[in-house]
């Protein structure tokens, strides 16, 4: 329950927009995860913010409108982050920028990150948010980092993203348990 | 004149969609000034391409493979980096992920990157952008850094995003010189 | 006052080890500032700590456990960060890396970060201690960001590193009362 | 053999101190392999330079100077880059910066880099050591990435920090191929 007694209400972002993403996967286990803590996670679909184009502000489709009150609203956010290139993936970044756009729906909102890639865990990545949280004043959670190693070990993922290996879930279920209570301290 | 005796195509790349952009201001004078070196700098467009998705990939429009065949054939790349929120723009991340597909477009690339942003002059950004690089396995040209802190003077830019101010067009006269003689050597 | 009802206690860490350090400067500007409201600076001088080398650890000099414990007893951590190429200052970095050897001295610590530099304020060597601050759970606040480009004005710093300039001081002033804030909220 | 007919010589700097650093071992490994090839890497220890004071500058110890001559007259460097706390060991930070002062010794210098270490085998310190570089203008190369994930496995390296395993061997190898390459082409 948060401070007001109301209980909690997260969004999830994930940057990738493939259907079978594991790092959607890890979203929907932590939704899951956090459901048995009475807090619930709506995932918020990204794909249909445009390309973010100054010029295109004045007339912004709904969906911006509509991304920015999910975070806005929202008593924290977590990010599952892949990475593309040792950087953030543009869909990401994408809708990070959108959300900064006065007024910064951002601003102050506690935060976790976790993510699943190669050989790094999408550690390079989530050290790109973290520079781009310190400008959007996001509160992102120092620990425990979650970089899941995708193929260190087969099985850590089913063939649709889901995250089905035990181990791996427990590291989920334990920034969940960390990020309720960061969440509640924020407020 | 390239090693081969061709004189050298570049190919320019803004990470800044809007029509009055400063970065895209910075590759239109870098085009002049290349010019008057017999060096051609052809401004491609990023806008066109969809966001990255892996699924969209067996699909991929037009506008991807000519963006990849673009910077294959050319003898080097200028990016403009604006900075988004201390990170790349999302336009531009995606446009570097679609290039990186099998096979990567940017690999053993010569490429310099100049910014004109806020109080760090897209250094940040930039930062990020070798980060990248570095997995891409494109050249980035160390020096000269050009990193324009666009309001720390009036009259750098014109209203249309042209770069006006003479002490900072020598700045980019002198990337353009310095990449020359990098392009080469790569050759 | 502290949530215990005790004035709150600072350790202030200066990465510039020369006399005249206008990082050291901002320092003992701060702790001025800090104590109108009450709150102790108390300066830790670094320069008595060897170069780490893990074979030193069983020996380790005084001047170690001194200073973990200068930190460990300590409310929170002002950091003044000098930026050398790029990068945080070896003494600096020296300094984290002795404190983080088990028990870490770091853990959970509250901690804000300044600057003054050239062109970009040491906003480089600050992004890399929010890298390090990660690993060490160190809870580095956000904002506001002091980033002093030392040579955009004259007079900004005493030939003794002193901060002189009001409109500079205002920026400490602010980063001092956002961080007792920070810190209490931490207790 | 360099353009100039004379055999290449590289120098090697560790930033880690301890006797037994799997880091140092790794340049032991490339030594062997660089022999092989009629180049010749000479280990430069670092542990001699004070740490960096400006105000020390003046009557500098004769391991500066030492240090930045061997560097200069190098056709190129090694690093071997541990990671302490996510960042650069403030040993290999401190050499770094006393090579800088001017005359910078590290301008225009092709160099290579690869590390040990634990979950991310050194890859957030090597890319701080990038960032670092830039400033520097040393030419950093870009691949081979040798970032050895040194628990992944038993048996890597022996108890006195000797690169012991085939596999890994092999990366030091192909990155000392590489390198010399990439020397050359600088000359």
């Amino acid at each position: 329950m948060a401070a007001s007694g109301k209980a909690l209400r997260f969004v999830g972002v994930s940057g990738s927009l493939r259907k079978a993403s594991t790092n959607t996967g890890l979203l929907r286990y932590a939704q899951t995860a956090l459901a048995k803590e009475g807090v619930s996670l709506e995932m918020h679909d990204i794909s249909g913010l445009p390309m973010f184009n100054q010029d295109l502000e004045p007339n912004a489709p709904d969906a911006v409108r509509e991304f920015k009150e999910a975070v806005k609203s929202a008593d924290g956010v977590i990010f599952a982050c892949p990475e593309y290139n040792y950087g953030l993936s543009g869909a990401l970044k994408n809708a990070l920028d959108w959300g900064s756009r006065t007024p910064n729906c951002w601003d102050g909102k506690p935060a976790a990150v976790m993510g699943a890639g190669g050989g790094f865990g999408t550690k390079n990545a989530q050290y790109h948010l973290r520079g781009v949280c310190v400008f959007l004043n996001v509160h992102l959670m120092n620990k425990p980092e979650v970089c899941i190693k995708r193929f260190e070990k087969k099985g850590i993922f089913s063939d649709d993203g889901d995250l089905i290996e035990e181990e791996y879930q427990k590291r989920v279920d334990q920034l969940c348990a960390s990020f309720i209570q960061f969440a509640k301290r924020s407020q």
